[in-house]
């Protein structure tokens, strides 16, 4: 059977369960707890990191892009990287945008701080980070709903792994309750179009010990 | 005219420099000056980094994986992603190595600290960070002879683009001197071997004002 190696509140690991659930390629989940550095997870991902997909030839894929890339090719049918040169150019560049500046300058300040540092035993959380982190929240919703309004998904006229990466970064901040949904209705109403996909039911399932997600988190019409 | 928007010491516009140059696409480079935050630059790519290709037929792409994945679909001559699915699960993972956690661990300790910061005004470079930068450098050469010595090339059989983003991020810190190459003999020979390709020799050539790199830089008999 396919495994996919994650962590529950990883958006990175969340945009892979995204993508292989759009593509309806059936996995397992099983859950690595990176900081235990296990030696036959070290083996297949010298980096230590989470997500880690492993066929069942034995091939394994290690870091959530090389696993989405790998997956538009090996399972070509509901592409989500988009079909012209240019279509795929706009998709990576907000994969991109969401994975690397809206994780560094939103997600990372604020789950990092709040839940992994707690987690880890690394101290107590940072309030100038999580005072930024919620400053750059306002900008991200407000581009996204932009993005929105502007095309019928982020990257253009089809569901893309924009909307995977999007989300994915978003559905873990909201599982935490950091989620201000009144600061953008076009980022509210995109929200809502892909969290009543069958894809996320998955997430919404998700419970993490000690943390205990806010009402409206697993509910379709927050 | 092709046109690549990019910065002399920019590990990632040097990845994407390589890629053009293995492949044998003409460009022209043009320096962006990221922190003017330029009206027309902005409107291309609202992250304001570099890389950003401009294609002669208009289209634009962002980011350095992004342009390397159009690359390899636009221009299939000299594959730099590998043939088969496990060979391009191998580079773009060792490219996720040297993109993600060599920058993060190394070139930004060490660059950003004591020269980026000096550029942008920012401050006096950070002690513990440059310390931090010196000491993961040599595990992290060590894991480069170490592939280099059980492999023709560092993700396999062929040249690849784990080869150039390593190699880019090296190029880097070799310029501003920081490179101790009696490290690792292997990650050394490897690396003479990359630097005397003919697609190394525009990187060779940069000079930035105000930092005069090493005697060796240029030398291919380091």
């Amino acid at each position: 059977m396919r495994i996919l190696h994650h962590l529950p509140l990883s958006p990175f690991s969340r945009k892979v369960r995204l993508a292989l659930a759009e593509k309806r390629i059936p996995f397992e989940l099983r859950v690595e707890k990176v900081w235990e550095r296990r030696e036959e997870f070290l083996a297949v991902n010298p980096a230590c990191t989470v997500p880690v997909l492993q066929e069942a030839n034995g091939l394994s894929i290690v870091d959530s892009s090389a696993i989405c890339e790998y997956l538009d090719e090996a399972y070509p049918d509901m592409p989500l990287l988009g079909r012209t040169l240019a279509e795929r150019a706009e998709v990576r560049r907000l994969v991109a945008w969401f994975d690397q500046k809206f994780y560094a300058e939103v997600t990372r300040n604020l789950l990092f701080e709040k839940q992994m540092k707690r987690l880890l035993g690394r101290g107590n959380p940072d309030a100038a980070s999580i005072r930024a982190g919620y400053a750059n929240l306002k900008p991200h919703l407000e581009y996204i709903g932009w993005l929105a309004e502007t095309r019928a998904w982020l990257a253009g006229p089809a569901l893309s792994l924009a909307d995977l990466a999007a989300a994915a970064q978003l559905s873990t901040l909201d599982y935490i309750g950091d989620l201000d949904w009144s600061i953008s209705d076009g980022a509210k109403d995109w929200y809502a179009r892909v969290k009543s996909r069958p894809s996320f039911r998955g997430l919404l399932a998700d419970r993490v010990s000690g943390v205990t997600p806010p009402p409206h988190y697993a509910d379709l019409d927050f």
